[in-house]
């Protein structure tokens, strides 16, 4: 008789326990995003004249790489685009500075996270001098020809000396391989590195383009966005490469919102290597110049994708199509509106089709609407049609649609021809956890 | 020893399932908000030429009000404001229209809680058509003198019969001292009721201003708010009651923000019934006029404040006052872009003094700042200053400030006059939880 009390209690205590589990693993940290890539970080292919090496300096991690340089041969041309915060780091400033410099040599990227050396006053320009400088020296380049990125902690100075003493390091560590040994080297609160590639049919020779990207949180990218670093063996004058950057960031990394707050240190950056065995591009509208944007604007865009898929506490990836806007423009503001609201953001958490929300982000957006043409769908489902629910549409439907992992809501304003698209992820207990239980 | 093993199990039961309690109780529906008025609602005084009566329609809540008629005599004036959504709610539409009628005869107040009657279609003004009728006819005054709100569940058709018919019912009950049980009559995800009031000393005898206001999610006013209904027996024209409210909105009501969400109901109605022995306003710019001025923006920043102590999931209320801006629309758009970043309300949350994430959201707020004149100061606590860390500042003190209720967060751009203030609440699992667990 007791010893059945005790199995009981036993199998009582183990149940509780497990629950007790459950929940504590809902705050453990070292999960990986549910939506990340299923086949993990691709395969790049190495790009003719570029090397990267990664190692760990001590600033803030222990037992992962943070630091990576990216060496690149002589002639190579860089474009970049960066974040129009009013208060961005000094690197950030430095780099815009330095696009627009002579360019002769080699060149080289150098990347740390962990700090990100925004709001250090004199400090941050001095860390960056001693950066870039120590690089310049040791890989015999113009000191204007070294651009770097910080990210991390806002604020806190950087101990830039303990980075400076590893350069020979990195030196003697270049490797034609290493880009994913880099590419997470430079992540944060991501818990999955990310990566892309193309390869195009030049004129007398392929063409080669890889990137990789972090970003996770802060993310609402103004005209630039978090760390991205693509690398291609194309060859393209500096002029023609920036037309391309800025307008293919435009279409593919402003889209994207996690938290509607702005980094203060986001970078993308650009660098053509000119080693393709492919005629030079030199205009966009030809053949291979469309072949060249189309790719580059392929691994922009699947780059922003998995920052989204990473996106804080993120469990549902959600692309927002707004058409039949009076302008494109309005139609941006529309489904930034929609994908940066919490209440819609909650309600997609909660698997709940509560498209009463959406309706209330178009009405904050600002931008032209008539309450009585907009009709919003689910996917293929018609959910609000003429200013009220679609005669056909049915809860159970909305809801069943809610339970997917990657979601698409449409909508069309149906007063013209403007469209856009925005994408997000949804918003849970787990990121107000990140945010408010660490430093970032 | 079997015994014993028993009792040592069960005592380990009880613990967990003491755990378990503890966890469940943090997702419990019922608490009220540890940032409400410590002494409750106020005591309204009555205000002559102004009765209330409230019960339950049966329409979405059951076993509390949700509706409420004010009943106001005649010769009342009414001064509203009202959100700027595109996509605003039939009601809201039908109040603009009316407040620019000519006004003769009583007036009358209704509002109905659990349905917003917001995107229903040409059903929506269908229902307050017959609503604002069956007042009028039973009140015997003019349509055009009732003004309606609705507040509730977006999308859904309201059940307008089951008001209709008790509107009778209201009129019987109407009671001079029956605004608590209106100001209850109205709410939806609020944990309290919010009042407020002020005497006045007039030219010739006493002024009184009462109101009471709803509000607790979906709050971003943009020149407007939730639901706000003040009344007052002074003695003061409808257009320079107008002017007054419109002014003080925009210092109180649209200085607050919860979750950067605006209502597509949200309206704001002030009625002066003319009955107080004082002598008619007759310029703000007298001393009756400017005492007049001054109450009433105290009670609407009572209400406004109240709105933002109710914010969903709120533990902490904060104040950001913004100084030194290029000008004052610079100072507000800075002071919103803090008070709605999600870094910085889930760092708030936390009680973690990351004052870096305070720089992100000037830097992405669009205005003016140069980033090295920006000083930042927690409460009387200098934090930042000449774009870096203040020399004096500990983080522990920082750590220290961020454990009080009421926080104030200072910034001082340095190149202007232009100041602002926001207010707002921290950002917390339990927002999270309410808005994606519950349809609201």
């Amino acid at each position: 008789m007791a010893g059945k009390k005790i199995k009981k209690l036993r199998r009582k205590v183990a149940k509780l326990k497990a629950k007790l589990s459950a929940i504590n693993g809902m705050h453990s940290d070292a999960q990986i995003s549910p939506l990340a890539p299923p086949g993990g970080f691709p395969d790049l292919p190495a790009i003719t004249g570029v090397r990267f090496a990664a190692l760990n300096s001590g600033v803030r991690y222990k037992g992962r790489d943070d630091v990576m340089l990216a060496e690149l041969n002589a002639g190579s041309v860089i474009a970049g685009v960066f974040t129009k915060s009013s208060t961005r780091a000094a690197p950030v400033l430095d780099c815009q500075e330095k696009l627009g410099a002579p360019a002769s040599g080699g060149a080289a990227i150098l990347v740390n996270a962990g700090n990100a050396n925004a709001f250090t006053g004199s400090h941050g320009q001095a860390s960056v001098n001693a950066l870039t400088g120590e690089v310049a020296r040791v890989l015999n380049i113009d000191p204007v020809r070294v651009f770097s990125s910080s990210t991390g902690v806002i604020g806190e100075p950087l101990a830039h000396d303990l980075i400076v003493s590893k350069i020979e390091e990195l030196h003697r560590t270049l490797d034609a391989e290493g880009a994913c040994k880099a590419a997470n080297a430079i992540l944060t609160t991501d818990t999955f590195p990310k990566g892309a590639c193309a390869t195009i049919a030049g004129d007398g020779g392929t063409m080669q383009i890889a990137g990789f990207a972090k970003g996770s949180g802060m993310i609402a990218p103004d005209m630039a966005t978090m760390l991205v670093y693509i690398f291609t063996d194309a060859k393209i004058s500096q002029s023609l490469l920036q037309e391309l950057v800025s307008a293919t960031s435009d279409s593919t990394f402003n889209c994207i919102t996690v938290d509607s707050d702005t980094s203060t240190s986001d970078t993308v950056l650009v660098a053509a290597t000119g080693q393709s065995a492919a005629k030079e591009i030199s205009e966009l509208a030809s053949p291979a110049g469309n072949a060249f944007a189309d790719a580059l604007h392929g691994v922009m865009r699947d780059l922003a994708h998995q920052v989204v898929r990473d996106g804080e506490g993120a469990t549902k990836f959600v692309e927002i199509n707004v058409t039949g806007a009076k302008s494109d423009q309005d139609a941006r503001c529309i489904a930034m509106s929609v994908a940066n609201s919490p209440l819609v953001k909650t309600a997609i958490a909660g698997e709940d089709p509560n498209w009463g929300r959406i309706v209330m982000a178009v009405g904050k957006s600002g931008a032209v609407a008539d309450r009585d043409k907009l009709s919003i769908r689910f996917g293929d489902t018609a959910v609000a049609e003429n200013g009220w629910v679609a005669s056909s549409y049915l809860e159970e439907a909305g809801a069943q649609y809610m339970k997917r992992q990657d979601i698409e809501i449409g909508l069309d304003l149906g007063i013209g021809t403007g469209k856009s698209v925005a994408w997000t992820c949804d918003f849970t207990k787990r990121y107000i956890e990140i945010n408010a239980d660490y430093r970032s």
